[in-house]
């Protein structure tokens, strides 16, 4: 389905589409996210239309450096999820590709194994789109996953940097991955995804080293306890390739989710994730509104004066909005 | 110097403290960029105290993935840099440090061989302030080391998906750098280094496989002609270890520079850049105005509804900025 063609988007109607997305149709769901990807004027009537329905969903995070075998161990847990019977939503989120708009894996590689299943929805986003980053449009893409009834949305992001930070705000759990052999293990790992996971995840338990990483890992979790009710973050070993050790990653996340729905930190997260959504959205309108009054038109020769030396950014800038 | 001791820096003067940085004095230079980093409320007096002097210094962005030896060919450069004459500035980001607000190596660390030449100042700086990411405040420490006097201010940033692309529409020349034996070589390289630079260097040139990798890029840069005035990007040898190749790059970045000047590519860029330096000024001084009138206050409560699904993050965006 192609649903770029501006002839058809025209003739979008708002409810039928989610009552469609709602039903479990693949097509409507991907219409969706992609009025998301888009930043569509429809996005509003969207979200609108699915607020009675989300918040159901286990949100999930899933990160880690390139070469934990990432991907491998999203389809594992997919495959677990489904054997338990859930309906499972995948984001993909790739946050290197600047230019191509597109994600370093197609979604018809990233299926795998579960082309076919209606009830799994394999979904690759760029993280920047025209107005940037996972803060815009992946908490959007994941109410729309979350709202049209999956069980558990899975965003999964390589860890570079700022993304692991982002998807740790958008996530109820956030799983971070490691493995043995990665240059300097733990060490080379860095000092952030202390602070970011729920759980941890040694894959590739049955390669050497594999023992080492957890105990290391357990002595830097014990030095950087977070300041909230005790959750004690696991360390857990898989082998994703084969399966070994998934149930108990996702008998783990069930915990953490019901450890969250008690101590309350589940309304906390979300809420901080909803002001920041509303912020950010909130900043969108203020910038469109700006433009729109033209003032827009005086960036240019005030540019100018800049590069000329004749004032500087910040006296431009408040010339700009009238300060 | 301890630049944050709260005692001494109500006492600042601002033309004094530019004065001083202008003199060479590095612990007045030092103070600048934190008044940048920390967001100053004195970095508007800053900025107007300095336009006159901007708009002198060569500013090349220098990037590449992890292990292609940027921070050698940086010093290498400099010292090049150093030989020709010039008084060199390296501005070091790191995009990879989300919590320490550090940088991977310390100044102390990176200054090299180039501790006690008070031609040459270097210093780290975290992408991630509060106001996040290279765009805020790098163009303006950009603007402070090239108002201060170096001919040339070096932006070294390792190559991560969003900071190249922001770094070459910080710099007038950006210095893309590959080597051999990085995994798949070129094919590995992500394709947005193609469209951002404007010189590409193969360093350690003296491993198997560097021609390989020039002839590949040559090829590839073949197909992504730019629809712009003619430069032929060239593509470089170089072994930073040693310092071969150098003064090679040095003269392609001179002639650079002056094709930019002829071409007028010089004016457009740099207008360009100051747009979206006051851009960006514009709507973080919207940003304050907005959350200093109060309104900041409803957005929990609308929070918690958007949580619950009595309404969606568009609407109580919308009510919040009053539309």
């Amino acid at each position: 389905m192609n649903t770029r063609t501006g002839g058809r988007r025209r003739e979008v109607s708002v409810p039928d589409l989610v009552e469609r997305a709602r039903a479990g149709q693949h097509a409507a769901i991907a219409r969706l996210l992609t009025l998301v990807e888009d930043a569509s004027p429809l996005l509003h009537e969207v979200m609108t239309e699915l607020a009675p329905y989300w918040g159901r969903a286990h949100v999930v995070g899933l990160t880690g450096s390139p070469g934990v075998g990432k991907s491998t161990s999203t389809n594992a847990l997919v495959r677990e999820l489904r054997r338990q019977g859930q309906r499972v939503a995948v984001l993909a989120i790739d946050p290197s590709s600047p230019f191509s708009g597109g994600a370093l894996l197609g979604d018809r590689v990233r299926m795998g194994d579960h082309t076919g299943d209606p009830e799994v929805y394999i979904r690759s986003m760029a993280s920047r789109g025209h107005l940037g980053g996972l803060s815009w449009a992946t908490p959007q893409a994941v109410r729309v996953l979350d709202a049209v009834g999956f069980d558990t949305v899975l965003v999964e992001t390589v860890g570079v940097g700022q993304s692991e930070v982002e998807i740790a705000g958008l996530a109820d759990s956030t799983v971070v991955l490691l493995a043995p052999g990665m240059g300097d293990g733990i060490q080379a790992a860095k000092a952030g995804i202390l602070e970011i996971g729920d759980l941890y995840v040694v894959n590739k338990a049955d390669r050497e080293g594999a023992d080492t990483v957890r105990r290391e890992l357990r002595t830097m979790l014990s030095h950087s306890e977070r300041p909230e009710p005790a959750w004690r973050r696991p360390v857990l070993k898989t082998v994703a390739r084969t399966g070994e050790g998934m149930e108990k990653v996702v008998d783990s996340l069930a915990e953490h989710r019901a450890w969250l729905s008690t101590s309350g930190d589940l309304e906390r997260r979300r809420t901080a994730r909803a002001e920041r959504e509303i912020e950010a959205i909130a900043l969108e309108l203020l910038r469109r509104r700006w433009g729109s009054v033209g003032q827009r038109g005086l960036v240019p020769p005030l540019a100018a004066d800049v590069v000329a030396g004749r004032t500087d950014p910040h006296t431009a800038a408040a010339t700009l909005v009238g300060e």
